[in-house]
């Protein structure tokens, strides 16, 4: 609990710094999730947005940008954009992966549909192009635009690569670089884009974010085989039952014997899996040490974030930021 | 056939009129649809890309463009920006309405999934926004994401309004500005607007492309019920049984005595569909004379296309144009 108590004090201590501009990003975003023709967008978008996620994005794209001087409007425009961004992916992730809760809430395509969930995504997406040409700066318009492509790019790859058992840890790291880490980075480059910093600081505030990115995924990936300590709480193996090969298994399938590989075919790649095949892929992980060994990789890209904030400018936003690396890793240490 | 043979004649000229710049697109376009790390997309991509499609929507930009005497390169930019969101749409639309054939090919999300059809879809959105960056131009910028996003409202508005019998003509004309005219109008302006064209002659494309964009959905809708001689060929009545309301369907509603309003509320509300049912609401639009007046709209909003021509300068482009609005209302002629 003590441990708890402070690890979460980073994201808090981040949350009240810049409360008054994440209150002007949760009213730009309510303003603009809105229909004046289709009031199904905003009862779709509403049902996600309120549902108290944690806004880790676009407090990015403000941190960075208060860190690297700016104060002009404008931080907040692109602030939103990240948020709409993610929020029409998250839309599309669960009609994809037919998801039937998020964030401890029943799912839009549930509510609803899988139609509503895949236009009022489109709508979104489209919203943050809208949001994201307001500040007139090309340069956060290119970041963006391209960190959208990336995104797509990366589910589309894990599409295939996912129950591929060839899929590697390069393969992998493309995987969630291109589905996570992509906006991150362009959530913490934007901010110093708009704030003019030096390029030394924005190639920086772009590492920062694509290494923190990283590691937020394979915690996450971690956490779906019940994290460093393997509890099965509830919605452990939601990846085993979709055959989504995360870096857990992969370590797992490397070092594989031949019955231990024709197991991973049988519940990955063929999908036909049996009452206990979890425990037993639970055992396989523990046995090759494939947790301790993505657990280990997870907090190196948190020590990695940490350094690629060196060359930033000292100010209480650049600890917050480090101890937002270490936070993000602190649900596996 | 004579008639058939003349009214095509615009399309083929415009197209043979535009050949280079046509040339430059499609080369544009497949070198966008590209992947480095995903071979699903380009798959996906050219099975819609490459499957014939007129090309109308590029077209209508480089037209406009042209007519307007710009000489520059970035109206390929944009024409390839705008069929990108068209093909992008296709892909979501054929997994919302759940569609099996596609220019005359099974669709991609019969031939891969709707996983696929979800997520590259979104790439190629993603892609169109990447590229509408790539001129520079802010005012282009704002109309294609303003375009998108009024696209994207269109469809979700047709979603609750298709299957509500109180939709009216207001709302249908709603919906189709949305999910079909706004990407019309919007090819048309952008290349008066990268040509640096007064004012008057911008609003003028703008109206062309919307009044053109509504008359092709009318016509697109009336020959779904087997056009002005409502011969049933196939794919006749797909509409009706989507139980997707449309102007023919909403205007025999408007005059329904009771009998004929229980009938349409078990087909469409309620999507109770027997046999002989296609056959007796074919026999209603034809007792209220909704074919033939839906028929007249088209006609009307071709009119309103043609005159709207009438700021622009004179020149052989601006007589296609005018050819291109009876075109496509020939089809019902």
């Amino acid at each position: 609990m003590g441990v708890n108590e402070n690890v979460q004090k980073p994201l808090d201590r981040l949350s009240a710094e810049l409360a008054s501009e994440m209150q002007a990003v949760n009213d730009l975003i309510r303003a603009r999730m809105s229909s004046r023709h289709a009031p199904r967008i905003p009862e779709v978008t509403a049902h996600l947005v309120e549902a108290g996620g944690k806004r880790l994005r676009p407090m990015l794209t403000l941190a960075a940008a208060r860190l690297t001087g700016y104060d002009g409007p404008y931080h907040v425009h692109l602030a939103a954009t990240v948020e709409f961004i993610h929020t029409a992916t998250l839309l599309h992730d669960d009609v994809v992966d037919e998801s039937r809760q998020r964030r401890g809430r029943p799912t839009a395509n549930l509510l609803w549909d899988n139609k509503s969930s895949v236009l009022v995504g489109d709508y979104l997406f489209a919203r943050s192009f809208q949001l994201m040409v307001e500040p007139g700066n090309m340069r956060t318009l290119e970041i963006l635009s391209n960190a959208s492509a990336t995104i797509a790019e990366g589910e589309v790859l894990q599409l295939t690569a996912a129950q591929d058992l060839r899929t590697d840890e390069d393969v992998y790291l493309q995987v969630i670089r291109g589905k996570t880490a992509a906006l991150f980075s362009a959530a913490t480059e934007v901010g110093g884009v708009i704030a003019g910093a030096p390029e030394a600081q924005i190639a920086a505030l772009h590492d920062y974010g694509d290494a923190l990115g990283i590691a937020f995924q394979i915690v996450d990936d971690l956490l779906d085989y019940g994290g460093a300590t393997q509890t099965i709480g509830k919605n452990v193996g939601d990846d085993f039952r979709e055959r989504k090969l995360t870096l857990p298994v992969i370590k797992a399938v490397a070092r594989a014997d031949d019955d231990e590989r024709a197991f991973w075919v049988r519940v990955i790649e063929k999908g036909d899996q049996r009452d206990g095949d979890l425990e037993h892929a639970l055992h396989l992980l523990a046995r090759h040490g494939a947790m301790q060994g993505a657990r280990a990789d997870a907090l190196d890209w948190a020590g990695r974030a940490k350094a690629a904030l060196d060359p930033l400018p000292d100010h209480p936003i650049r600890d917050m930021l480090s101890d937002l690396a270490d936070f993000v890793v602190s649900r596996v240490a």
